[in-house]
């Protein structure tokens, strides 16, 4: 059962639903033609596909473990790692000065879709340094940058992101890692940092890690923070891993999925490091890549739904079991096994669209720096990250429910899909923290962003009545329930109000944009294609959950919280 | 975090839901008072949470294995199942004549839940056993019953069920294991089953098969099936395990869950066997329990439930997390937090009542004989299963939410749940198959026992207007719309036609039925209680799901068959 890259997809949401071209029209990316496109999408795949895809049960099987101190990555996940340096797919949108492509986000978040289908636990290497070098683009110095971006782009060294630790998850600005100024104008950083994503690989030259510490004189909160670039192997006079710096790996964790990525806790003794931006001014540094790396997240729960898709729908071809209703002769015949294919497919497609869209809209801010194109890639990206990671958590379920008992058992690879993806709902900041950042503070425009992606879903169903009356009238109805919910949260002061209903809202809104695409893939469509007819299934079967969950997402918090502990507790 | 029994819970079901009394109103359940179920609930309870539960990690942790041909099991297994044995655990509903209690299986669901929810995989050993005795005592010869039942009623045997072959899921009737009938009465039993939960023990003193398969005269299908008991050592004339019969344990899968039960593949060659009921009666006999072994799957989703929620809620009050709205300083004031464990105590409790219910009508069809109380456990038990496995696989999901980073830690124990419970609504048959059964066979009376529901369902509902009335009338509402629906399901003639919503609509009739006993429970007590606080946040936040469901669940078969494989493959 290969893992076939769905380019054709990507073509098409490019060219008919999210309108590429007008990236290639702004003067930042005008080199970017869609033979560009194309031909990275075509190659992208055929690694993904042919490299990539084949080390995907090594993780599993065989995960990274600690030996004296070093990590040792799973069988053949160095070769799969090399052959993603070597083609440049870290670095599609990295910077030329220093070794990147200068492509659109968007093309990236297409990239890396197909990486994270092909091997998730793998995927996150490339992901995080992807994170590391923006952080880097955006606020190192000219000496750091020169040092550290050529060999982040290439592969030859990884990168790694330091926010959390035990006391600080979510909370980031409770983290008690110190730093400490050098006499030379470096820094002594240490502490203990926690769930740190390949904190170390045995295929990489030298590991970079972006650490977040607090200076004596840094304030209390997220605001006395400053960020370090502190290297596991200080580079030497010619830019080559010197020196071992002072951190190690303590250990690392046992997780449910994603066994061939190491999650590292990481001890920092003093180590030396480099200041980023400037002294207490970390997060502003973090928040800069945070748009992008959530969206990627987000990327990542459609790549696995992809792959769980396409195979649960191999087996469904395969599998005979009992009488079937058409000549097929196999379970993908069962009117229920076809309406679980649909429903992932038609999910997979839905979180598709919207996490390319939201990648576009970022793409737009930055080239043309509109307020209107950055409001939007602000509002989208946590509806991007949430609806992707939850579809991918619930196409991986249904996948383990079309194989049936084998399903179960993990051989079959089905299971796996499920227990890698099940953490993207939770790093990155959880589909909750998504939701209250969605409700709270992308509703501080009084809801300007998101009534104008509500009037495009309007306008659209309207023009979409000629050909597409049903499905065009059901978006507009649904559009209306949007509306009058966004209306209810932009009303509510208390924030709690609006934080008690936050994820239905996201979901009831994830739903109804997906829809919205659905609509758009129809319309692109002459006649009774098979987008029209997914679109159908969707529009259908799955946009009329959207009034339970607006409903939901408008009760506010009183009876809510009515249920005290002692009632949780009964 | 320990678990602790709901005993409580189920005291006021029995008593303010499902009105358990009328079975002790019965002739056949006499002898059973409320003080004689309150011990045994504080009984097993007690054994659940102190013996059980502690063995819990050993399971996933020490998987049970195969060596040399026997299987090892997991540490503190063996002694755990002493405790089952001793305590009378297995045999709680079993005919006292062989050493059983002769208890309601009302009575016996819950203990089996409670079991479920600290240890799931090894409660499927006298799960399994339970099925075995109950074939037995309704088919079984005297002889046999007299060999067989006490021995595995004491637990000093444990009983298999071999249904499965790899050709033959969930589509029984295409195995081809063979029996031949020796000179002497017995058969000789060839072939192989897959799938088999507990196929081998080393704490039981014989492991006794139930074992499908086609004599050389059997027809093709289910109707050529017959049973047979096939013990792994065939008892002497003292009735003590005696020679080896000629059977083994191939292999144990690797599954995703439930490491310490061991999933065999059984090899027969020309094994000894004794037929139960019937020649070519197999399937017979194998229906008679398969609505309480449904049941008790639907149960064991309600226990993982249970214990994933208490699991949660425990974190969730202990774990501090950035500044909350209210006073106690941990995650449990959070808004979404509180969302998440308020959803799963209110679908436990729901599921826990349907499924109670559910046992309580094959208790009184067991009792009185009367047609609709069977009509009624036919319908509820499809119901019961698929519900309460979807609530067990979403309340796991939703604990490992709560727990953030920490729920895909393995040594946390959140995963663990996800992973144990994710098998239960695919084994029993599946959660789709259930649904099938839902809308075919048990709509064959042409509704009649879903509108006598739908009927109780309203005229609660009315009755309930005095005093709880917003929330009454959100019931009585959903409650016409599903009687719109069924109405809808009962008119297709073609069963397609149903099946291609029939997982839509199992969940919207549980969705409904699930308010109508927190509606009753509201009901149940006066002021703003504990359980109407409960009530509220469900029939408010949960119920308006119901009209996605049954919208999805009555689109027809057209439009869904229209997305061909080769849309599907596009």
């Amino acid at each position: 059962m290969p893992y076939r890259a769905p380019t054709g997809d990507y073509e098409f949401i490019f060219s008919q639903l999210i309108n590429l071209d007008q990236v290639s029209q702004t003067e930042k990316f005008a080199d970017v033609d869609s033979d560009t496109v194309s031909a990275i999408l075509t190659e992208a795949g055929k690694m993904s596909e042919e490299v990539l895809y084949p080390t995907l049960r090594n993780g599993d099987l065989t995960p990274a473990v600690l030996e004296n101190g070093k990590v040792r990555s799973s069988p053949g996940f160095a070769e799969a790692f090399s052959a993603i340096g070597d083609g440049g797919w870290i670095s599609t949108s990295a910077d030329p000065e220093f070794g990147g492509m200068g492509l659109p986000f968007t093309v990236t978040m297409a990239v890396n879709e197909m990486m994270a289908s092909a091997n998730l636990a793998l995927q996150l290497n490339p992901l995080l340094t992807q994170g590391h070098i923006e952080a880097l683009e955006a606020h190192a110095t000219e000496e750091l940058k020169q040092t550290y971006l050529p060999k982040l782009n290439s592969g030859a060294w990884n990168g790694t992101m330091n926010l959390t630790e035990p006391q600080a998850g979510s909370d980031v600005g409770a983290l008690s890692t110190k730093a400490e100024r050098n006499d030379d104008g470096t820094y002594a950083i240490t502490g203990q940092k926690i769930f740190i994503t390949w904190g170390d690989s045995d295929f990489a030259e030298n590991v970079v890690h972006l650490v977040l510490a607090r200076l004596p004189d840094g304030g209390k909160g997220t605001k006395g923070i400053s960020l370090f670039v502190v290297p596991r192997n200080i580079p030497d006079e010619n830019g080559e891993p010197g020196v071992a710096n002072s951190l190690k790996v303590v250990s690392l964790e046992h997780k449910m999925g994603i066994h061939g990525s190491p999650t590292a806790v990481m001890q920092y003794d003093g180590a030396t490091g480099w200041l980023v931006g400037e002294e207490h001014d970390g997060m502003k540094c973090m928040f800069t890549m945070m748009n992008n790396a959530r969206l990627n997240v987000g990327g990542q729960g459609v790549g696995v739904a992809e792959a769980a898709y396409q195979h649960a729908l191999a087996y469904a071809l395969d599998r005979k079991q009992g009488p079937t209703p058409l000549g097929n002769g196999t379970i993908v015949d069962h009117a229920d096994v076809r309406r679980m294919l649909a429903t992932m497919k038609a999910e997979t497609f839905a979180s598709r669209a919207i996490a390319l869209e939201s990648a576009l809209a970022i793409d737009m801010g930055n080239a043309t720096g509109e307020k209107a194109w950055k409001a939007r890639a602000a509002f989208l990206t946590p509806i991007a990250k949430a609806f992707g990671t939850d579809t991918g958590i619930k196409v991986a379920d249904l996948g383990i429910q079309v194989h049936g008992g084998m399903g179960f058992i993990e051989e079959t690879g089905a299971a796996q899909y499920a227990r890698d993806v099940r953490i993207t709902s939770i790093y990155e900041g959880t589909n909750g923290i998504q939701s209250m950042d969605l409700v709270a503070r992308k509703l501080m425009d009084g809801g300007e962003a998101a009534y104008a992606l509500i009037e495009e879903i309007e306008n659209f169903a309207e023009s979409a009545r000629a050909t597409r009356p049903n499905m065009a009238e059901m978006v507009w109805q649904a559009s209306e329930t949007l509306r009058e919910a966004t209306e209810w949260m932009v009303k509510q002061g208390d924030l709690n109000e609006r934080f008690a209903g936050c994820v239905p809202f996201l979901n009831g809104f994830a739903r109804i944009l997906g829809a919205h695409f659905h609509l758009k893939a129809a319309c692109a469509e002459d006649g009774e294609g098979p987008r029209t007819k997914l679109a159908r299934f969707y529009i259908k079967r799955l946009l009329p959950e959207h009034a339970g969950l607006l409903a939901h997402a408008t009760q506010g918090a009183k009876e809510l919280y009515d249920l005290g502990i002692d009632d949780l507790s009964a």
